[in-house]
């Protein structure tokens, strides 16, 4: 019996403009040569639109020998072919397999096939993330998972592969349209209901001020109140993925929203955005805890009304299909390992696991959202 | 800075008549639900063919409940769309994530391929490996890699995922053909020329003799030496993977006769087998070796006679192309990080690393083995 352990370290580090010309952060991770940097840069397509000039003058700007190669990003090519047209790119330019890091600018779907890519080729090159969402902020870009979609299923191949290093710049948010920063906000949502009940009051005393603001700081108070959201969200996670990088508990709070979402989100495309699946899920399963008594009345309505606030939809079709929400929890069984272990919200900020998540308790959890006003969000209705 | 380290524990057994009906070891890995193991097993065409209704036999015996995916495994199927295609397999059986690991028997390709299936699959699945060629009992069953050639380039893609448990059963070699002993043979040579005098005596003593019992023991001697040759060979490769089995340290002595080789085996595919295009490399080597005064023209004259007993080639008529050479040295420093890293033999039963390999001196190399009475396998002229 060999028993050993594979070191890993990672570096998360929020900074304002950085691509400012006299920010080296980016190059901070693998090395340089004759003080050239040679990088293999995989940009998402609107980024490149919107801040490609400026990134490829601060590459030029630094000496750098770059290729960018533009992919157009979303969930329905998050597939491996596109992983697979990075490496053929990658082998074109050539990396030395450990010192000379593939960057990845985009959001969190081009951060998990890029990952991928980084944790297969040559069986393990460095990458470093610099998320333009929120989602890719406050999720995607801190725990250490990459995959993509095959065979129906959602990130059904994948690793458990961290970014050497990733960096934050909440600046990119300010192009964002509105229906993602939304996206983001249901990630951020699931952290406030499974472990922070401050982080609950600040979205739904502030949940239409971050959505205008765009966590740009336009006024005062939407510059503290985005900053201590940023902070609270992105340390929740941290705190929860941190001991249990590589899940060998699979009871994990952060699971909470993605007991269903992976099955509603896939069948769904492309019509929900991975954080509006989850916010379904989250709706579902508030209902599920309500009649369980481990909500109040009161409180399961204040969920409701933030997710109305953030203009985030709490209802789907696809709930009305109860095989699939039986064929979606099974899946996640297996993925479980054999259990349910199904977070279920207890009161705000907390959250219990159980195991014995009926049929029948399904379908009343479905009635009961139908009937409570559930809504959808507006973009894609 | 997140500092944290995966524990990885894995287990190599040895044991004799795997399939008998009293045996257990199969499910050693895994769990039982109400005595009955789930499995999902890929097993190799020609292994089916010989050995699947033993198999089955034993599988029943057990009330495993299972199902066999047959693979006709080669090199020129070592691709993503074969681990594709065994994915959507173990989709339709469906596997409890960390529980019922897949089960793979047969060769080195195979194992690599399903190797990397088990690290994909919903980010990681345990796996059990039962190497049915000589290749796989001492050199891909033993280590941690797995992987698919793509874009031409061998292993491109890949991963560190040892096996939960490997079973080793030299039985399944008596149904070998010999040209498929001597690809085994040619690494075990590998480990006697870095690292071990008293297996390369061995082999040179009694290659036609392992040749001819295919490690069966058909006599006492051929018994004897069988044993310690395999025992010496695996013992040697685990001495070498297990300080390093991530390649955190990329000069690595078991890298000797992998520097041409992966070039040369894609370019001859399907001529060439692994260990006979490793063979090649290594006699390549042996010269540069000899020309810089690392081994006398004594040792060098007995390498070559060894390969030849062991009815190795030690010649492939793509080394006649200088280019290719120096492509493949260049791929292979990228590989190793931006220096050469070069295992070179050092006498017999040692090793020391260049840096420092010219494409004259390639060229020099490749005129002298191909006047040093060089051979080609009789199996592929």
């Amino acid at each position: 019996m060999v028993r050993t352990a594979k070191p890993v370290s990672y570096e998360i580090r929020i900074r304002d403009d950085l691509f400012g010309l006299d920010r080296t952060d980016l190059f901070d991770a693998g090395a340089t040569t004759d003080g050239r940097a040679r990088r293999f840069i995989v940009i998402d397509a609107d980024v490149d639109l919107l801040h490609g000039e400026r990134i490829r003058k601060y590459l030029d700007h630094h000496h750098a020998e770059y290729e960018i190669y533009v992919v157009p990003a979303n969930e329905t090519v998050k597939d491996f072919d596109t992983a697979a047209r990075i490496v053929r790119k990658i082998d074109e330019f050539g990396i030395d397999r450990r010192r000379e890091p593939v960057i990845v600018i985009g959001g969190g779907v081009l951060m998990d096939i890029v990952g991928l890519v980084g944790s297969l080729y040559r069986r393990g090159t460095p990458f470093v993330r610099v998320p333009t969402t929120l989602i890719g902020l406050v999720d995607a870009g801190v725990g250490a998972k990459t995959g993509v979609n095959f065979n129906g299923h959602k990130n059904r191949l994948g690793t458990y592969f961290p970014a050497d290093l990733t960096l934050l710049d909440r600046a990119f948010l300010a192009t964002l349209d509105r229906r993602h920063i939304g996206n983001g906000l249901a990630e951020i949502l699931k952290i406030a209901l499974i472990k922070d009940a401050r982080l609950f009051d600040l979205l739904e005393q502030y949940g239409p001020v971050l959505l205008d603001e765009k966590f740009q700081g336009l006024t005062e108070r939407g510059n503290l109140v985005a900053q201590e959201v940023l902070r609270r969200a992105i340390h929740g996670m941290l705190e929860e993925l941190q001991p249990n990088l590589w899940e060998a508990k699979l009871e994990r709070t952060v699971d909470y929203g993605h007991t269903f979402s992976p099955t509603v989100e896939m069948r769904a495309l492309p019509e929900l955005l991975h954080g509006e699946a989850v916010c379904v899920d989250m709706a579902l399963t508030t209902m599920i805890g309500w009649r369980r008594g481990l909500v109040s009345a009161d409180d399961r309505d204040r969920v409701l009304a933030v997710m109305r606030g953030l203009e985030l939809p709490s209802w789907d079709p696809l709930l009305a299909q109860p095989a699939l929400l039986t064929a979606a929890l099974e899946d996640t069984v297996r993925h479980r390992n054999g259990q349910q272990r199904l977070p279920l919200p207890h009161g705000i900020g907390d959250a219990v696991f159980v195991n014995d998540v009926t049929a029948e308790e399904l379908l009343l959890a479905v009635k009961d959202l139908s009937e409570l006003g559930s809504t959808r969000s507006g973009a894609h209705v």
